[in-house]
């Protein structure tokens, strides 16, 4: 029977009914892209769909900021594979409103009879800003009617040498790229009623995928790699179950958005970081050429070890692991 | 600016809006698959949404058959680029009932505990399924809550001579593959309240991408090609204006599934046919081999003009064309 290497829950459970179910007729699973090779080329390809009402309102991101973050979030499939983008494809729902006068949302609409500022073509133009910044073109899509909208992203690349989740190994180092913690922010200042301030929005709003770094870490050997879209704590636990390893992470050591106490960014979903084991000859000097490269920090938070599992501590003490982010679970 | 070839309509509008907006982000548009060079080959790629209450009613079709039907469409795209599958991503949508006991639909679901036969598992296995059938596999997915079902594929393949839209001369021969007419004719046995009678039931729950007939036809020099999704009258236009030619089609000759009217059989949408201009050598017996071969009929319905457009006719006399599907338009 195949065995979906991945982390508990409910959406998990899920997933691994499905992977029983279709026996040979599914590619190895469990990774942040599928890999197939084309021509004499490894494809990398992963699809993440973005729904209003669950990943997205239109009253805290212009329609723009919805495409770009769908796209985002995919493209961080591709970064945590080390890929190089190819391209996106893009099925698009929009409700009857979304061709011009309608519902809220910050960007105002055209009237009906102009369709040049619908919310439909600003979320491809949200999309394509994105694409465009990481070297993708946007190749094709499908527009639909739909009661919500919704923005479902697939995207294309190559990898010359992918970075799957296995391939850790004991005595590794773990490292983390750029802050955690702004995304629960974020949304906690939104549900509060309060618009997050700006850096903070934009991080939520706007997020890079790590794309060129992903490619950096993977031509220096990375040896398993993951993106922080579960939040850290659940995204370690898929790398050590894939690898088969435990990690021990140091939660004083991870680098936290200003204002996020640790645990709270190791529980913070849709980061968009990538969490990255790379072997032990991987040092503070790379990391700062890391930084200075990508103007952004590359932090080790912990190592990789025998055994199974994450293990979180705060100066030596264990801490019991957050929640990870799970779309089927009740929201808070 | 960049110019889409695409007939009339509220989607096609939204569409030419989209592009134009996109500008040099896109890659060009308007064909059944994006085509991109990757290691030497060329990939054929294409994104399909099928939504309840828009593409399917789960009173309708057993969630198995959902899922065949939804990859089978987006199969259709890679049929008519004449290119051979590789594998598909799905984006799912379910919602909280989805997991075990809740909505209708004809397939019993289990207890929430067991997750073994719950929709999503069987929406799957109607992936796998179709996707076995034409050599694909399941590469990947997402799965998210939803307030509605839906099932988003995205097909992958390569095509060694990738048929387009564009293409077709004056002189060559417009030809179709199987029957028209059983998605109107059974959408409206459902609409009526009566189950359709098996083969038409079938037909609409279970339809067969005609993979291995676009590639045949592609081999034997097919000049453009397009797939049957939004009706022959409005594919036809697709094609008309892609190739800058004029289609005169005559609906006696149209190949009409039992008990529809050749203007009914012309207005179907979703019926996954290939629509195709052959150079004019093609002829009766190679169409002959063709029906030998894959047990379907190869019909000559028209040809390939000077001029523009699309231009029906009954036995001599012109007909003014049905409005093709869109999703966009109030239905009837």
């Amino acid at each position: 029977m195949p065995h979906l290497p991945l982390g508990h829950g409910r959406e998990f459970d899920l997933l691994r009914a499905i992977y029983t179910r279709l026996g040979s007729a599914a590619a190895p699973l469990g990774d942040d892209c599928a890999l197939v090779r084309v021509g004499g080329a490894t494809l990398a390809a992963s699809i993440d769909a973005s729904l209003e009402g669950v990943h997205f309102r239109t009253d805290w991101l212009s329609f723009e900021e919805i495409g770009w973050r769908a796209a985002a979030a995919a493209l961080s499939d591709l970064a945590a594979e080390g890929a190089k983008p190819v391209g996106v494809l893009v099925s698009l729902g929009v409700p009857d409103g979304g061709w011009g006068k309608g519902e809220g949302g910050r960007v105002r609409q055209a009237p009906a009879q102009n369709p040049a500022q619908a919310p439909a073509v600003e979320i491809m133009a949200g999309v394509a800003a994105i694409a465009r910044s990481v070297g993708a073109k946007v190749l094709g899509g499908d527009l639909t009617r739909a009661e919500r909208y919704f923005v479902d992203v697939c995207v294309l690349g190559t990898a010359a040498r992918p970075v799957r989740r296995r391939g850790a190994q004991g005595g590794d180092g773990l490292w983390v790229t750029g802050r955690l913690g702004g995304g629960r922010l974020a949304l906690e200042s939104w549900e509060a009623g309060r618009r997050p301030e700006d850096a903070l929005a934009r991080r939520f709003a706007r997020p890079e995928p790590r794309v060129a770094a992903g490619r950096w870490l993977a031509a220096r050997g990375a040896r398993a790699m993951i993106d922080v879209s579960d939040g850290l704590a659940a995204d370690a636990a898929h790398l050590a179950v894939a690898s088969g390893v435990a990690l021990d992470i140091a939660l004083e050591l991870v680098p936290c958005w200003p204002g996020a106490a640790p645990l709270v960014a190791a529980a913070s979903g849709e980061e968009y970081e990538l969490l990255v084991a790379l072997p032990p000859a991987f040092g503070d000097r790379q990391a700062r050429a890391f930084a200075r490269r990508f103007g952004l920090p590359l932090t080790r938070i912990g190592t990789c070890a025998r055994g199974a599992g994450v293990r979180l501590s705060d100066r030596g003490v264990a801490v019991a692991p957050p929640a990870g982010y799970d779309h089927f679970a009740p929201r808070p």
